[in-house]
């Protein structure tokens, strides 16, 4: 089968999967999938019958030889699987097997879509103990691992032999990564699995049991099962976590105006999965990733290669998660799915490495004319994250699209792609894969969630997501945030009002300030932030109102010229603001109300596009681009100390006059 | 003096105007260049002395040998004036001369700066008639026209010859408009003109007064004056005419959402002056465009060369001025200047020329490598405007800048730039100069106000207007508009409640509803309108709500993806969205009040942008780029008839209810 025609069969496999979701939501498919009566809900043509998740994995399972394996743990007669071309395609098919993985990547630490494996009806087959199975020791298990001949691997106390299963798993080799100990731990991440269909797959392959003095309540030790996270790099304490497996945490608000490019330990990291080990030196230059061009030619090159044979181009650009202010839009508006993140999911980085454009054109694409079946430009990277970004941002001699090695002057830390990632400047941050190991060229979007499903918003109203109906997310609209707030010293200095500590905005976006409402009087409140429009489209002004959106004025944009490289505005422009508060405020803090005021930040850029005024008229269900004007409430600093009562002749007064 | 030279001299007089216009409003320095006592407002150290446009119309004027014109009109010894290089340079000081023209193009017909001639002191020359100058019959100063050896204007009853002044008129050899007759008309179009420095340079050139036989109350009589818009094109009596001289008139609602391509006849008309006549055949073949390189270098083409050896292209693309939906500015925030355009300064039509790059590289320019110098491409037109864009637009492969000769495989209507215009897609329409001649590869901006002033946005907030702190408007931001609302039958079609007239959406934004408010209860409401965002970003999403905002719905974009021609995506989308009025609404209309509900519509393009909720946070003293949301308020038609009284029970309830 030649390789176009594995990509064709591999594409109706996912146009089936899409098709149907258009019916309901990722969740409703699910539990369609899971249900033993799955009615048909839509049909092809040309399988002229319902697609189900569950045929799709019987389908591609090869019926093995059940041969009873040898003592020393080899399966006998059984003849290694050589994988079909068309599921050994990888990427191909590889959206099939993660495709409901991620619906609610926020919420839980590991899995993700919330079906316990306990709820689930076990397959028909005799779980009996005296079975004639053999029984292995977990450390002979553990020689059966990813660079095994055969791997293996055990769920509950059963052992399974998946050679023959490799090349037909709809996730591709990924499996690989649990060979040698539990798939549990892997099923809880990609949570599809937990589904009695694939233990029928799994029961076929079964070899043996775990010998019962490795077992604990009859399954294996917990301390015997490896977490799948093991190998993750260390972090730095001041990034602001909201899941650690895997690691998805903030720059703190202090850090991202502190300095333009975001220091490699602060910038924030979104990672789907595990981080990937590949280690420094021999292993790292010998690292390769693989070009696909439409005719199927791939061409191979290693990191050194790309290194020693590509001139290297050095960009600083920005990096925004899409749900970066996710949180903003369910505090304003309603409840979002994904990770709430604040102010804190974009960073800037210098980054140094070769244009995609150049190798692209190595391996035989013509830049000139590319042709009608170069439309996208898919990445993979090493722990199965796919994406893929618009053959025209791949190819643009002013795109700066980079297949990056270094960051802010140092290797790439793990955490952000070691050895190479894609950068794609100005487009979300999403489609710059790390670890990258794959690049084709092909006339359709990658076919991973993560292209064609999370990556997307809505309308207000739309709560049924007809995935096809909107284009995945590439080049960001513009959004602004305030970072931080203080309050400084008076106009005219007055030696008699101490100068206040600095007030930082919290995580809830609301501003802890200082205690003394009396010292409010003539105080100046100064504010910080970023604002960043993608596409290469510049901020051209910053527009800050300190009372609700009342009053305008504008932002100083702090002057980082000297530290901007590349072809287009790739990055962010910092702002500073000082201002008085408004005198309204100062006289309700002086009565004792709470809320005084809101400091507001809306940016424009070059187009002279702005931001939405609310998240309201922007909501979406996965809370993606809540680039509404921001908002933080100023309050006396209830937090930390309570307001000083009000003067009660003044409280009182209304009331009476009211009555009079 | 070397091309370069000339150009830097020029732009040294335009910087100090601009540095003195960044103290005050542009009338605010008017007034200043008026006053006879004018006082320093900045200095340069280049000039060491306060800028005045007075001075630089003094500077700018030779000192003629004031010589008696000999009996047959001829100047006698005064040699021909041969043009200083520098003046010569035309776009290079142009803007000069414009610099003040346009302020409140709106307001009136012709004279843009309201300042009456009446109302300045005349200049200190004799006016006696009995000078012994000759006198001019109108026939013979007719014959000094701008193709003339010597040729004259008149003022009042003077008569000048301005052959040595052309060379040096800050405004280029525009002036020669106005030879063979009187200057006034003129005058009226360029304001600036009428002050007593540039009647002072005029006196210089004096040779004679008007035959008194051709005077009337000593002036020639007003149908001997000529009209410089005598020789517009006839224009279609459906489009909305905003001001006639020059011509700006929009097209009508109706015909907006009525077909995706606008025919030409009632495509919007956006003229700064008159409309340069061209004559169709040799004429238009041999119109010349001169393309000069940043070392210099002058290549001219004539338009038949252009047509026969470069490739033509077609695309279809939306021209939309700044000022589109100024008036929706104006009403819902407040007072703005400029032409007050509703929802037609906007119109999508197919193009047909050269591509601009191919026509910069065959004239030397470096596509790959432009250099330093080549930042901007200007463009000047016959009749004089100008203006420019980034190299980067006019280079770009994907950005499909033509040169068009066509438009709906018509030749270019002469409102729309015959023989030639430049069409810049994606770009405020003020780009796409039309009739150009002159095209100037520089290392910076066209220095004309049409660049440099008028086409930016300010804050909310900002009063005075610094011109360098924002840059020129050229890609546009998105917007959409409801240019048609119509009731249609109800969900259930009920014979007894007829089928109302349609209501079409009135230029002030409200609509004129059925006059009978019981046969509200039920009907579909239906809206038409467009949606558009530059750049080529396509249209994503277009919501719709009709209870002002409160919910919202999604239109139906029309599939006009056939006539869709082009690199990226230049065409607004039309939609369509059909409802029922909200229950509110039709309770409300029963009970007679006057206004019901207001219909919006906002756009989302694929980058995600979308539009601000209103006016006033977008606020501009110009009233560009009006792209809130678009909202219509919907009454029972009140305008065509009277609602009809509320029952007289259900209005009394309320108060009584209240006494009890």
């Amino acid at each position: 089968m030649s390789v176009p025609a594995s990509r064709h069969l591999a594409r109706r496999l996912f146009q089936l999967s899409t098709r149907q979701s258009q019916q309901s939501a990722l969740r409703q498919l699910t539990a369609t999938a899971l249900s033993s009566s799955t009615k048909p809900t839509q049909t092809c043509c040309q399988f002229s019958r319902p697609f189900s998740f569950r045929a799709a994995f019987r389908d591609a399972a090869p019926k093995p030889a059940r041969s009873k394996p040898s003592s020393d743990g080899s399966a006998g007669r059984a003849r290694r699987f050589k994988p079909l071309p068309l599921l050994a395609a990888g990427s191909g098919v590889f959206g099939l097997g993660l495709a409901l993985a991620f619906i609610q990547p926020a919420a839980q630490q590991h899995s993700v879509i919330d079906v316990r494996d306990d709820d689930l009806p076990l397959p028909d087959t005799p779980d009996d103990k005296n079975d004639g199975l053999p029984r292995f020791r977990l450390s002979e298990i553990k020689e059966h691992g990813p660079h095994s001949e055969r791997p293996w691997v055990t769920y509950e106390d059963k052992v399974f032999d998946i050679t023959e299963w490799v090349g037909a798993h709809p996730g591709g080799e990924v499996i690989l990564r649990a060979a040698g100990g539990a798939i549990e731990p892997y099923w809880d991440i990609f949570a599809i699995h937990k589904a009695p269909y694939v233990r029928e797959i799994l029961e076929q392959y079964v070899v043996g049991r775990i010998h019962p003095d490795d077992l604990v309540d009859g399954r294996p030790a917990q301390d015997q099962i490896e977490d799948p996270f093991r190998a993750d790099p260390d972090r730095d304490g001041r990034m602001r976590f909201i899941t650690s497996k895997p690691c998805n945490a903030e720059t703190p608000g202090s850090e991202l105006a502190e300095s333009f490019l975001t220091p490699n330990e602060v910038f924030y990291v979104r990672n789907h999965m595990w981080v990937p080990v590949v280690k420094e030196g021999t292993e790292a230059d010998n690292h390769t990733i693989s070009i696909e061009l439409p005719d199927g030619e791939t061409r191979v090159y290693t990191v050194g290669e790309l290194k020693a044979r590509f001139k290297q181009y050095t960009i600083s650009a920005v990096l925004q998660c899409s749900g970066n202010r996710r949180k903003d839009m369910t505090d304003h508006a309603k409840k979002t799915n994904g990770l709430q993140w604040t102010v804190g999911a974009i960073s800037c980085a210098k980054w140094e490495g070769v244009r995609l454009r150049d190798v692209l054109a190595d391996a035989g694409l013509s830049l000139a004319d590319p042709g009608e079946d170069a439309q996208h430009v898919q990445f993979t990277g090493l722990e199965a994250y796919g994406a893929s970004i618009p053959i025209s941002s791949a190819i643009d001699p002013r795109g700066d699209v980079l297949l990056a090695f270094r960051m802010n002057d140092m290797p790439l830390p793990r955490d952000h792609g070691f050895p190479v990632r894609v950068i794609v400047p100005g487009h979300v941050a999403a489609r710059a894969v790390k670890w990258v190991n794959k690049i084709v060229v092909s006339d359709e979007e990658s076919q991973t969630q993560w292209q064609r499903r999370d990556y997307k918003c809505f309308g207000p109203n739309e709560t049924t997501q007809d995935w096809d109906k909107y284009k995945s997310i590439q080049e960001m609209p513009i959004t602004s945030a305030i970072t931080r707030t203080r309050l400084i010293r008076t106009v005219v200095p007055n030696p008699s009002i101490p100068v206040l500590p600095p007030a930082t905005a919290s995580s809830s976006g609301s501003i802890t300030a200082a205690p003394n409402v009396e010292s409010l009087a003539g105080q100046i409140v100064q504010l910080e932030g970023y604002a960043y429009s993608g596409g290469g489209r510049e901020i051209q002004r910053v527009d800050v109102s300190l009372d609700g959106g009342k009053t305008w004025d504008q932002a100083r944009l702090i002057n980082d010229k000297k530290l901007e490289q590349g072809s287009k505005a790739w990055c962010w422009k910092r702002w500073q603001y000082e201002g008085p508060l408004p005198e309204g405020t100062v006289q309700e803090a002086a009565s004792g109300k709470e809320k005084k005021t809101t400091f507001v930040v809306k940016a424009t850029d070059e187009v002279y596009n702005t931001q939405p005024e609310t998240h309201q008229s922007i909501y979406n269900l996965r809370g993606n681009l809540a680039t509404a004007w921001h908002r933080v409430d100023f309050d006396c600093g209830t937090a930390e100390k309570p307001c000083p009562p009000p003067p009660s002749s003044s409280t009182a007064a209304p009331a009476s006059e009211t009555k009079k």
